[in-house]
């Protein structure tokens, strides 16, 4: 028997481990799931034969060590600053490790260690970062492979409400963690290259630099720039690309109105605001206005953000109530981003019936035999229900195909690695279709950012 | 003999030297000015008897003691940072110590030892901070005195360019370290408090939420805010006012232009630009504006920062040579920041014969015998010529006062200290009012920010 041990059934397992439990037979897999809640363990189990629950502390060494020891492969879907423990005991104890978070500096540390056990620890193997790298690397592999030259890349991807329960004005909710939607962009300027240009956009620009794209069936989105578009430009081989651009997507008009939080300074999240708890959000709001003894705080923003009487603009904020006498923070010593979060939090949740969708575009611009050739992907996919989200599916159900090929020897590939490789995609990528996640190509004349190649 | 020990002869030292070579027979003092650059430390002392120019590299441990332990009172004109060597020195050795300096979180760790030695360490005692301190801290007392209660504190400072020597688009020349104008205001939201609200300014806002005053005799300026103007609130005993609000002064109509390069993002330090050396001033500006293929760099700037055809704020730009297609920054691995500060010092650096003005304004509001009152002080002092600033006089002065004080014990007071006591700024400010710098005082009718006292 194949055995895996999971730590953590959260949110994002609805669909890893069903898949695995679906896999248990004909893979020869024994699951056990470990949490700090043995309830939340025991669900996820959902009386499966082949599936243990445990309660277990991660912090707890002994524990933690000896239940590593049991198992032949390990997933951490806990959140990504624990998987260090984890991944130290895997390489201690000689296991596989199978995470969907970012490799930190302290994991990427550990990879000569990792290569030489001729172990492999695969990151990065959800929906972003992982469908992104797979589907992105499947089409550059193949452009290279036919003999073309990259000269583009771009890449969007959104964590969006689908659109049978998109009733707000902002035209979005919170599918997934409300915090990194409110602090998004912070912490360093956007850096990218269009044309062979480096362009760095500051935060409080950031919103407003938008870019626009239509995807049949679904209607338009915008994107704004991700922090670090260069981040992978050696490691997807793009040294030499004139644009490469990396992207969050949302529903066209958020971005504009986002940034009126972005401009009064509700983003921000380095200082603690005087009095928070018991402030209301019409307090709120002031403490970002200029003082008057005679003006309403509502002319005074819309004088600010110089919002017009018949600007939507305005509706958005009143779709809030941000302007209220009566509700307040509730939150000790609270930064103006978790105020903030919590205002939205009342009116961006999903309701129980709600539906996510997760987006994703990409668009691939290269030469081939002298001619500038452009092919745009996409892939949408929709959840269920507020348990079988979209997210959890797109994150999940490539973890678990990960695990089972690295159980089954089919991955050669040893060391701390994320799956910009063909032997890893490729499977994975294929398996995806079967479950509905899969892109769609679309060839269109090259429209880069200077086609005719135009001195700029 | 009273024997004091000077570190650094750089320029801040102009005044406090002569100052206290003409003072040397009255106050019976042998002065020692110590440098790394011992020609510097012989200019300084002139060839006056009273005076000896030693080199010394203050990095050196043994030398530095030794230097420190012949001297009975120990003068650090040298940057801030390195203050606190010489302190733990002084204070193993029982010497009294004056910077014009911020008190840093180590030199404030030291203040029990100080004051159980019996020791003063008086540090903050040049123009901004020192003369602001002193000055608004004897209006306050006197307030007090009488009876009164403050309601509110706003405090402003600038250097300047005297007018008669104001001769670019943007009333400004770099007449201290340009760096610190260049990063002014980053690193934090502005706080203050107006009328009991606490009010917050992110970076991105805080050239656009200026304060405007008429100064008789020199026209009109304009504040911005300062960081923390909560700051000295318990040092200043200002805890129950209404408003406190310090920042700093520039001529009506520069905060509106620097806004320009905050909006850009060419003030940020935090990253470096990719081959900024070879970079022209024009690729430079293009490094923030969206790509084009066809539109030029000076249009696409006009459009993201809506500046009209006919808009001063272009003139200003144009006045720096912004767009040069030749002109380069020449340093490798440069920050935005420093990028700017390369253009900024070609047209913004004093001429020879160039004259630099200090101004200071605080306005005090009081209620007395249930009456509220205003008190505007103002102070303006102009330099004589490059080496003569103004800058040089308002910081060197009180050093040098404060130094004397100090052997003669007119100060009882001990430990790491500010000149916030009436012991020390009363025979300071007498004194500073002999070399012409003193406040001009003028009272108003209660203007506050709500004197009808009407719900805000």
């Amino acid at each position: 028997m194949n055995k895996i041990l999971i730590f953590g059934a959260g949110k994002s397992t609805s669909y890893l481990i069903p898949y695995l439990l679906e896999k248990s037979s004909e893979a020869e897999l024994r699951i056990t799931i470990a949490d700090l809640n043995l309830s939340q363990a025991e669900r996820a189990c959902d009386g499966h034969t082949k599936c243990s629950a445990v309660k277990l502390d991660i912090f707890n060494e002994e524990d933690r060590y000896n239940a590593i020891a049991a198992h032949d492969l390990i997933i951490s879907m806990l959140p990504a600053r624990l998987h260090i423990n984890i991944a130290r005991d895997c390489l201690t104890l000689g296991k596989n490790m199978v995470t969907a978070s970012y490799v930190s500096n302290e994991m990427e540390a550990l990879h000569k260690d990792v290569q030489s056990k001729g172990l492999l620890f695969l990151n990065e193997i959800g929906v972003d970062p992982g469908i992104d790298h797979m589907s992105a690397m499947q089409v550059i592999d193949e452009i290279r492979a036919e003999g073309g030259k990259m000269l583009m890349f771009e890449s969007f991807t959104g964590g969006l409400v689908a659109p049978e329960s998109d009733n707000n004005l902002w035209n979005y909710k919170f599918t997934w963690n409300p915090r990194n939607v409110v602090v998004a962009g912070q912490g360093g300027v956007a850096k990218f290259i269009q044309e062979g240009k480096y362009k760095y956009i500051p935060y409080h620009k950031l919103f407003r630099r938008t870019e626009f794209f239509e995807i049949e069936g679904f209607g338009r989105f915008e994107g704004y720039a991700n922090r670090d578009s260069l981040k992978y430009r050696e490691a997807y081989g793009l040294q030499d690309a004139l644009t490469l651009y990396r992207g969050t997507m949302r529903r066209v008009g958020f971005s504009k109105a986002w940034n009126m939080f972005v401009q009064l300074g509700m983003t921000d999240d380095s200082f603690e605001l005087e009095g928070s708890e018991d402030m209301t959000y019409r307090e709120f709001v002031n403490a970002f206005l200029p003082y008057s003894p005679t003006d309403t705080i509502e002319l005074k923003l819309r004088h600010y953000l110089k919002i017009d009487q018949d600007d939507i603009m305005w509706e958005k904020l009143m779709d809030l109530d941000l302007f209220s006498k009566h509700k307040k923070i509730g939150i000790a010593n609270a930064t103006p981003a978790q105020a903030l979060q919590k205002i939205l939090e009342e009116r961006w949740s999903l309701d129980p019936e709600d539906k996510d969708m997760i987006v994703m575009y990409h668009k691939f611009g290269y030469e081939l035999y002298g001619e500038k050739k452009q092919l745009d992907a996409h892939m949408v996919v929709t959840g269920k229900d507020q348990r079988y989200t979209a997210m959890s599916k797109t994150v999940g159900l490539p973890v678990g195909m990960a695990a089972i090929n690295i159980l089954k020897g089919n991955f050669d590939l040893t060391g701390v690695r994320i799956p910009i490789h063909k032997e890893i995609y490729d499977p994975i990528l294929r398996e995806l279709k079967e479950y509905g996640i899969q892109f769609t190509e679309v060839r269109k004349p090259y429209l880069g950012y200077n086609p005719d190649n135009v001195a700029g």
